[in-house]
């Protein structure tokens, strides 16, 4: 079976806006075997939007409508489908009743407008919306003589995710062949595409079964493996013979096997191994921080950093000699050592990482060009110094230098 | 005039990727005066494409095909296209030599799969592709008996924006009718959306003639307005006369005219004054200081900051006393107070910012829930001190909360 996605409002038309719920939709609908063949976008006018019904319900099995469900005159959704579909609308008492308990218990009276939101296209299952007022709708009906499958769902994507996972995900299951698909995703850190894509690709190749999919970032690439089978097991075998291949070809440049961001592993990491970190960071301004704190409960491992932006804060924060500053430049192999050490010395944690660069666009030189970094990670046992040149602006600049800093502290917790 | 916009390529189709073309699109074409009314995602299959093709054709004036030009089997853009016009393709003789000298200077020989390429449809101009192989195509046509234009352009972006603006803009603006449009992007800190509508929409209904499009994020709301008018500047009269209404009812909560960001405005105006600034952040984790580098040039205002996770290195880098600390815990106004102060001292910054709270989703309590946070300001005159409790995730907390230091930043300095 193949699906066709309709995102409907006119704020998706604009340069502003971007339809985002299709990627959480076709995610839901791959697993359960069902391949997403168009996705349309169309504003809140009715003539387009009949038309877009029309288009959709002639060329894909099931047809899923997003957004349009609202209580003011631009949500148009339920009626251009009824149209399309030569189906009535009619009021439902229930729904009404419904509408009039949740405006009531916030102390507000069932306006209008809001009636509306109780049309129900003949024959449609209701689907309840738990975080919000439209409910959904699941019609199976007919369109040019075949069976279309059709669904409405609401916009804002917390109802719309809450609302396909409660009541679409199972109903779906029961109309669709059962479905056995296995996947894996391995993270890759520090290589680049065509480097990692030459070697493996002789590997995926031999599983033609298997479905790879490579997505590429500053210092990440993401591998996606997906795959059909006659049973979950035969499938899993499958994806995960692929992964140990490809994982025994890149050695440990693999991060994660189960897709988890190089942070996380850094944290689980430093948790496992009960150690502190603190880094020191210039050209990064703050994003090497910012990344390790993103997931709930760093403190447990990660004591604070600094963000050492001008020579005078160097020394006063992470103890650099001011004469080391003067004699190799803030932008050195030395500088970085006395920050990692520095930092490592000041907060009193197990690993200190130390960051400096020009991150452009500006401040480069012929000696010293936009792009060249300097990471160093301080231990027990000593000071290790990585120095880059990474491509890109200002914005790819410091995010590679972030990851090569994440590396370093991953591979001496390995 | 109105246009559709058809983005080619099966990992448009995964739960991956998505076409972010289309804004850059929309919004040149916008600028024309040119309506977008349909988006359309369709895979690397023929019959899907020639379909998709004609469905664009028969409903759209301009129809602006993206991707599928490239060499390999999956490329089948210029066939599908051909197929639903009617026309016929032939190879191009001097593309051919193009793409010959193209790879000749990179020490490459031409193979066979980049002849298609060269593969023409009757009646195009050739669009120069500046930053790649594959040319463009521009299509003066007929479909169903009306007149059709139809583009088609590559798939990466940077090769896309050359060729739309080098090649595509000028050829376009011949073909339309004079447009002027007048725009201007007003943006708000710490408002919420609810209750800017409530206060600005009795302004812009009576500008029926100014389309005002609202979009919230977390401590920002942009407002763009968009007029045509019979001359340029009679646009921008309307558009300047609404901005200026709105900027009243709001007073300085508008923070910017001209669609920058908060840490741009910032960045103007500690230049402006010739200030510099430090932070001592926690439960942001280096966001904020993120934010203030991500500018480039920062260094001569910013001159770094401190992200004191633990208790130790509050006092260890900002001199909060442990005791204060102790007393009144670490998220506190006493304690946000002395990270701003201590801060200033210890980088020796004209402005000092301290952040303290809980970002979640562990560690809140009953007297200090998740999303508490305390920012504090400390200048020539004192300390400001503001408490928020902010609503959302994890990462929506760390961002409200930068926002607001920002914001209370930009005040002080006006």
């Amino acid at each position: 079976m193949n699906a066709e996605i309709v995102a409907i409002g006119s704020e998706l038309l604009s340069p502003y806006r971007q339809d985002t719920n299709s990627l959480y939709l076709t995610e839901r609908l791959n697993q359960l075997g069902v391949e997403v063949i168009f996705k349309t976008i169309v504003g809140d006018e009715r003539a387009h939007l009949t038309s877009a019904a029309r288009t959709a319900l002639s060329r894909a099995d099931i047809v899923i409508f997003m957004g349009g469900l609202g209580p003011t005159e631009d949500d148009l959704t339920r009626e251009a489908v009824a149209e399309a579909l030569g189906l009535e609308l009619h009021r439902d008492d229930a729904i009404l009743k419904q509408l009039e308990q949740r405006f009531a218990a916030r102390g507000y009276k069932l306006t209008a407008n809001n009636h509306k939101q109780a049309d129900v296209l003949t024959g449609a299952v209701v689907l309840a919306n738990l975080k919000g007022t439209a409910p959904g709708q699941w019609i199976a009906g007919q369109y040019e003589e075949r069976e279309k499958l059709v669904l409405l769902l609401p916009g804002p994507p917390f109802e719309l995710k809450a609302m396909f996972d409660e009541e679409c995900v199972e109903r779906l299951r029961a109309k669709l062949p059962v479905q056995h698909i296995a996947k894996c995703e391995l993270r890759v850190a520090m290589l680049g595409e065509s480097l990692v894509d030459s070697r493996i690709a002789p590997i995926y190749k031999r599983y033609s079964d298997v479905q790879t999919t490579i997505l590429a970032g500053a210092g990440e690439i993401q591998l996606h493996l997906r795959c059909r089978g006659e049973s979950l097991e035969a499938a899993q075998r499958r994806v995960d013979d692929l992964a140990t291949k490809i994982e025994d070809e890149l050695g440990d440049a693999v991060f994660s096997s189960n897709g988890e961001s190089l942070e996380q592993i850094v944290s689980y990491l430093l948790q496992m191994r009960g150690m502190t970190l603190a880094v020191a960071e210039s050209c990064t301004g703050g994003l090497l921080s910012e990344r390790l704190t993103s997931i709930g409960g760093a403190s447990r491992y990660f004591l604070g950093g600094a963000v050492v932006y001008s020579d005078e804060l160097k020394t006063e924060m992470a103890g650099v000699p001011a004469r080391l500053i003067e004699k190799h430049g803030a932008v050195s192999r030395e500088v970085a050592i006395a920050l990692a050490e520095g930092i490592r010395a000041r907060a009193g944690s197990d690993l200190g990482v130390g960051i400096t660069g020009i991150a452009g666009p500006s401040g480069g030189s012929e000696a010293k060009p936009v792009g060249l970094v300097f990471h160093a990670l301080a231990h027990r046992e000593g000071t290790d110094v990585i120095e880059k040149s990474f491509p890109g602006d200002r914005k790819r600049i410091r995010f590679f230098a972030s990851q090569q800093a994440l590396d370093m502290v991953r591979r001496q917790l390995m």
